[in-house]
């Protein structure tokens, strides 16, 4: 099949670029660790070159979505506010100077009481993970800065930010616990079931998050299972508190929708299995968000 | 006055010594960052004489309380259970092996759940703290690991920890909060209060510590005002916490008693009058802890 688009996922440590079918399908994929706070000088213009390969020669649309687009990034596309529709995101596109890149913009929304969350390379992710036809669901987007996101008729209607991973890792290095905790290498996988049962309890998290010293110190809990058991934590409050996110903006959950990686989301569909709760996994969709809204926005018109 | 006991609370990164009369009185007081994780090679029966100067010729009878008697301190005395009574406590002191010093042992209490919780010199200090002829109340010790702790018959019942100076610490260091969070002078009122008010909200505390980032973002929140607003919501946060707690252990709450140094207590009145809960403030409550504990383990009949 003929490439009809060059894609590109672009974050704050890594970029990937994909080149993308006129029907959406990934036909090869480059990764490259140029992430936007580890350009080391290189303008993004040296960066995009080097990312791309041979590829750069082609003259293809490209469109790229995530940090790149942050106001610390190449150039800033402001945000699109909640319900945020695909056409909406295709409209917005900003394009670098340039227009080496169109842009999609991130996603703002505001809870009950006024305060803001956002995103940015998620929204893209949501819109591809959606399955054709599948107008309502709940997506989840693990990471060191979990998304949860709402989607009916289409839209992206609600989200929610929660630092679950940037927690498990500023704890582990630097709290008490780190003094406790041995770094495993094998999943200790009734060490997490035990965290996420706690996670899933009704506790506070500033109390919870020191039975993983306690446990220690009393011998109930090994040193090689204070890492998982704090995962499982952090993982159990998170969908706890994620479902009432989701409940309090008109979703009653019985089934959500992880998108990522493989082993993160394993963790998730674990605690969501415990939580009674069924999930469904997408790998990989940028590519697929990316298409869509370049479709949407007629780039794929050549 | 003569003095009748010298009183040390000897922690993990300081140690103070008393010099206590009869009736309880503080005549005299000496300092020194000689903490059990500073002793720099330093053996406890030197790192002693330092703290106590010309007093270590005394023939005085000396109790300590606090990291000293951890595992990691100079004799371990083990945890009592709750209900710890002041009698309980007494009656198990640990000697050094030079009978340099009396130690005080923690105390030990499990949840619902049965998972365990420690404190070690809070126990001292929560009995010191009462006024005579108080029988019931509810003490928080605020700190990097704060302490809730329910006093009934002048026993203590029930505690629960909450690791919310620690969390404030690591992460405004090392989160993603440190790169947008100058670090101010004084108190931002305004920000602590409206942290307090987030804190004391119905919110996921892994989503709310997300808003010190959004707020900063979109210019809600000024860049000096970050490490106020998050000391806001974790205190608020945990006020909120701990009132469930105490309440789960038969204890609603009308008013607190603050234990420890001004400054921080100050900002724990702030949050508990947000809550609607009247505070009372006790500064310095440990060497009027040893004291009892002194008396009641027949240390002061010479």
């Amino acid at each position: 099949m003929q490439c009809a688009l060059i894609g590109i996922d672009w974050g704050t440590t890594h970029a990937r670029a994909y080149r993308i079918g006129a029907d959406g399908t990934v036909l090869a994929q480059r990764e490259a660790p140029l992430g936007i706070q580890r350009l080391a000088g290189k303008v993004f213009a040296e960066a995009l070159d080097e990312l791309l390969g041979e590829w750069r020669r082609d003259p293809l649309p490209r469109l790229a979505c995530g940090m790149v687009g942050s106001r610390n990034g190449w150039i800033e596309a402001p945000y699109v506010d909640t319900p945020a529709t695909l056409a909406a995101l295709a409209a917005s596109l900003v394009h670098t100077a340039g227009r080496e890149l169109a842009i999609v913009p991130g996603c703002m929304t505001r809870d009950a009481r006024g305060v803001p969350d956002v995103m940015r390379g998620e929204e893209t992710q949501v819109l591809g993970a959606r399955a054709d036809g599948d107008t309502d669901a709940l997506y989840v987007l693990p990471g060191t800065h979990s998304k949860w996101a709402t989607v009916e008729r289409g839209e992206i209607t609600a989200f929610a930010t929660f630092m679950t991973g940037e927690m498990h890792a500023v704890l582990l290095a630097h709290s008490i616990l780190a003094r406790l905790a041995d770094s495993g290498g094998e999943l200790q996988a009734a060490e997490f079931a035990r965290g996420v049962a706690h996670g899933l309890g009704d506790g506070a998290l500033l109390h919870d998050v020191f039975a993983a010293r306690t446990l220690a110190l009393t011998g109930e809990l090994a040193r090689d299972g204070v890492a998982d058991f704090l995962s499982g934590l952090l993982i159990g409050r998170e969908v706890r508190d994620g479902l009432v996110f989701a409940r309090r903006a008109g979703r009653a959950a019985e089934a959500v929708r992880l998108v990522g990686a493989q082993p993160l989301c394993d963790r998730y569909a674990t605690a969501c299995a415990h939580a009674g709760v069924a999930s469904t996994h997408v790998d990989d969709a940028a590519p697929r968000g990316l298409w869509r809204i370049a479709r949407a926005a007629g780039m794929l018109e050549a």
